[in-house]
């Protein structure tokens, strides 16, 4: 067996750096999914940084460079908002969603920036349904900033597979 | 940099100690969901603490606090006889069910208790219909116990977020 | 508490290596996931060794050991071959894969096989339907070999619970 590592091959302590940065944007990705889920949209804002972004956007438009989404926040001010307008109209409460996300990818640049992406799958029961449905599947392509109370989505584009989107409400996922 | 770390701040040691914990708990809910897609109920009954308590409740009555589920079992040996009666009536047979499970969240309190969270969805392909379903979406809220066979279950809630369930029957998820 | 191990409890480090060694195949998980959502079939095919195996069997026919699959690859080549007329025909492409892989189980053999075993749920949206489907549940069972070019599939056998397979096409899961 080698025991001089090749030039590539991580070592055993980068190895668990890696593992340990991976566990970290699981977790935010835990404490995410579970404010939505929990219908906290106003923690769900605070998950952002100041300048975050936040969209929810066709693969298709982009695959194609349009960046016409379904929702389009470009700052933590217009997150709050979208929040609050939900909270308020009544428009995100007669359902129930759930969160599974799967095949994170995590990747850290050498200034120090996290990328990472996930594949996501919301299902949703509707109040005059009994039964749950797939809402969106999809992928999250995002940036993270580490602050001071942990990472912070400097940007999640969110890109849905569906062609058309359930009865078309605009709902975070 | 800072090389001092915070005084909340968990050094690596303890950051991979609760990975390891984790892992544990991850390993656990593989072979949790294993037992109950492979349709071997008396296995998944041994999951659980002799006084280990198993419940399946909709959130509706979760939030409440209304006690009332589709199954309630106060400890193992209500949950071999219902694992024991699902067998033997074959009501349970005639399904495939599949588990992910996802999101899943692990603390260990101060006295050893090990407490932990999870979002499930649980497919099922019915025998007389050719295509799988969502069978129920929903979330674990567990309390695990260490004993010399490893982790058990001292307790699992499964809250579902459907209304209602599937053609009523009251299976293990 | 024990401060000496018992005789088959792992050591710390040898949990570690075996959480490095699932990280691994998760990343594998997630780089094969990938290539088949984003369509690229002939970077699917180079997820496995020269004499890769690969077939996608109904669970009924696994459990009663008989081989017949809805697809059949006895090696790379005619992974190959099947990547390629796929793309090239157009049979898959009229059609968005999602994939979501959970309840992962590594192990390594004393003879350094490694060997997996994951739950899948792939879901689809279909170009003429607006909204996302179930596309096939079931689960992967796996030999991994080590390679120069880090993992690769020495055989993957996808086991599906559906009776039926949507609209009969042979697409690779």
């Amino acid at each position: 067996m080698l025991t001089v590592p090749l030039p590539n091959t991580p070592s055993r302590d980068e190895m668990i750096d890696a593992l340990l940065l991976k566990a970290e944007v699981e977790a935010f990705n835990e404490a995410y999914a579970r404010a939505l889920d929990e219908q906290r949209l106003m923690d769900w804002a605070e998950l952002f940084t100041p300048d975050g972004f936040y969209t929810i956007i066709s693969r298709e438009n982009y695959d194609r460079k349009l960046p016409v989404g379904l929702i389009y926040c470009e700052n933590r001010g217009m997150i709050r908002d979208r929040a609050f307008a939900l909270e308020k109209t009544a428009m995100f409460a007669p359902r129930y969603l759930r969160h599974m996300i799967g095949s994170l990818k995590v990747a850290q640049e050498p200034d120090g920036t996290i990328t990472a992406g996930a594949n996501y799958a919301v299902f949703q029961v509707l109040f005059d349904r009994p039964d749950a449905t797939i809402h969106q599947v999809g992928r999250y392509v995002d940036r993270f900033e580490r602050t001071s109370e942990g990472l912070k989505l400097a940007s999640r584009t969110c890109i849905y597979d569906s062609l058309l989107i359930d009865n078309a409400l605009c709902i975070p996922v």
